[in-house]
């Protein structure tokens, strides 16, 4: 099977240094970061400051391995890894949404940083609710299981 | 800069061949298509039933090069690569959100597909409302550009 290859086109820094205590969703953190877009991409940015959220698309860099049914960090019982946000993958892609706080140069400020510091970052899109909304959502096995303001990553996925 | 290489866990079947008169987001298709996982990948696929949509990272296969600046499908002003959706990217990667209608081994059936036959598939996360929704967004741009139920691609990407 035929490889798919990119190049980071910048990085993420954040005060999260290892895999534990860190927010498993943005929703769950108010801590700030920065998205540093490399100097050859800061064009990209532009019209950007006008979105108050964008879908960031990065690589969890710190993941090695995947098994295909895996406890996520909401749940004591083995999911199959597609029914969850777990950061060991098949293929090691994260996906946050992301509160712009505003943009400078080429680095994006954001306010719910849920990404650990170092971060390859893939891409940028813009969060638009005409498309990213849905009504009448069946949520699975999340269901029920969300009821507090913070939810912290513990070791589960750091082996 | 180290490049980070994937391999597809899937591929995905649509009546879409080429890329213009393409619903350039899933909120705008009404066509079936199916996400066909490797055999190998399926049993990742285990309670993605209990779902209604799914977010599906893809590789816009048939995509070459990228500009920092585009006119993006509903507009004609350019505007900055990452406040678009548009298709030929630094990095080709393509993100669309998708109702399941049913799963049935390997074979993810979806009723709203914005996608190319023949894509390749990086990944399926689960949508979460409780993760993936939010209040008070500004879109930007896009800002009263969305005024039908239908919009398709025409040529723009397809050099």
């Amino acid at each position: 099977m035929k490889k798919i290859c990119y190049s980071p086109i910048g990085i993420v820094h954040s005060e999260f240094k290892e895999k534990i205590n860190v927010p498993i969703q943005s929703v769950f953190s108010n801590k700030k970061g920065i998205i540093e877009i490399y100097p050859e991409f800061s064009g990209g940015l532009k019209d950007l400051d006008g979105f108050s959220h964008i879908f960031l698309i990065y690589h969890f860099h710190l993941s090695k391995g995947f098994t295909l049914k895996v406890k996520p960090f909401l749940d004591d019982v083995e999911r199959g890894i597609f029914s969850t946000r777990a950061p060991k993958r098949p293929n090691n892609i994260g996906l946050s949404i992301l509160s712009i706080e505003r943009i400078e140069n080429n680095m994006v400020y954001v306010s719910d940083i849920d990404i650990i510091d170092n971060t390859p970052v893939l891409d940028i899109k813009p969060y638009v609710p005409d498309f990213d909304q849905r009504q009448n959502v069946k949520d699975g096995w999340f269901s029920n299981k969300i009821d507090r303001k913070e939810y912290l990553s513990d070791n589960r996925f750091s082996f």
